[in-house]
């Protein structure tokens, strides 16, 4: 499995992606499922995955060569990000379809992925867009700032609790990384090291992101301290009333 | 959808179900899904299920009526609560045949349930099983001391980090209420009020159990408190050391 988030915020972006794939409990991997595309000054594109392995590097590998072959419409020409959210879909579905037409499959069955795009293009808006595996999208607003893919229950109370469009940049990227660190808790198939990237709107940076390890430092004092913050708020709960319980 | 937990813990068990049940987003009701059994003194059993509510009903239905007309097997007469849940299971089984028959149809699809049977029997040690569709089931042990059936996934993080086998059962009972807490905030198909209840091992006796809505005043307190301390928390962890974001 695999768990993906990306947040839009007033002041920037926050995108995280784990990197364990695993085709049963004896195939696990590590690879990465998060991209990033663009022109510094111009354009900031990031693309994660989630789902088929092969149908998500098909996908990157076809979005990467018409980059390399300057084919006309490609992720790094698109006038928009809805259009690069399109053409991921349109990408996608036509190498599902091809996976399907040669297992001679009627259902899109283990050919599905699923796609979030985020970034900024020069003179518009950040934007954030989950694609379907259809191959449809939705965008991020005010009212729901983040989405999530992959195994995402376990990680979404501490963003429903934390998150909104106006939290800090900073403050959401914790808030994420504690998602994370739940989810790797209670699930084997979400696993370290995690891809992150911060994007502060209008900068038009392509930031390097951070590929966070078991052993960054600073990962490791907030999960520890939330981990300690939590065990201890537990005890210190009130006792139930006399009682309470009949 | 629904969510049911349950813990056995070295001094005594906490069960918790909620009450809502959903086809569809019209068609949203409240219905029991926690059930007691026993005899004071004698044997103390709870009974949870997750799943098609008719096939759930159906076999709430036929326990009862076997312990009302005195069948020789019920669960007031089996020798063990492996016994029980294997009662339980063929219950289950045979309702969902009967289902698939009567429909026609060649899969469990709708028709399928899912259980979690404990308690204690008198001089026997207190178990809990889980009971799947199929009809067989597993039980908990030292190392896994709670199960979950349905929409586990939001609340099951904070479970993984407060219960171990070793867990007083009142701090146990508060860290479920913050995991239906979770689950409720994330997920729509979860809802209040909650059936909880509390057993003492050893105790055989046949408590009341406590079923908790929004009015609550204390778990409104320990939700609220929570919330809070999250809140603060992750306000006051360390901010990321200069250059962290590259």
């Amino acid at each position: 499995m695999t768990y993906c988030a990306a947040i839009r915020l007033k002041d920037g972006m926050v995108f995280a992606s784990d990197t364990r794939t695993n085709a049963g409990v004896d195939h696990i991997s590590t690879f990465k499922k998060l991209y990033q595309y663009g022109i510094e000054g111009e354009r900031f594109i990031v693309l994660q995955t989630a789902g088929s392995l092969a149908t998500s590097q098909a996908v990157f590998t076809k979005l990467q060569n018409d980059i390399d072959q300057r084919t006309e419409s490609n992720l790094n020409t698109v006038l928009t990000l809805f259009d690069a959210a399109q053409m991921v879909g349109e990408c996608m579905r036509s190498i599902m379809n091809h996976a399907k037409a040669v297992a001679n499959a009627d259902i899109d069955g283990s050919f599905t992925s699923s796609f979030m795009l985020g970034g900024q293009i020069k003179g518009q808006p950040p934007e954030l867009y989950m694609i379907y595996p259809e191959g449809n999208c939705i965008r991020a607003t005010e009212d729901t700032p983040f989405f999530q893919l992959g195994e995402s229950k376990y990680g979404k109370p501490i963003l429903d609790r934390a998150v909104t469009y106006n939290t800090d940049v900073n403050h959401a990227a914790r808030a994420l990384m504690l998602s994370f660190d739940s989810t790797i808790h209670s699930n084997l198939s979400v696993g370290m090291p995690l891809d992150f990237v911060l994007y502060r709107n209008d900068s038009l940076t392509l930031p390097e992101g951070r590929r966070i390890d078991e052993h960054d430092e600073y990962f490791n004092t907030i999960r520890h301290q939330w981990s300690e913050v939590l065990r201890q708020t537990l005890i210190e709960l009130p006792k139930c009333p006399d009682g309470y319980w009949k």
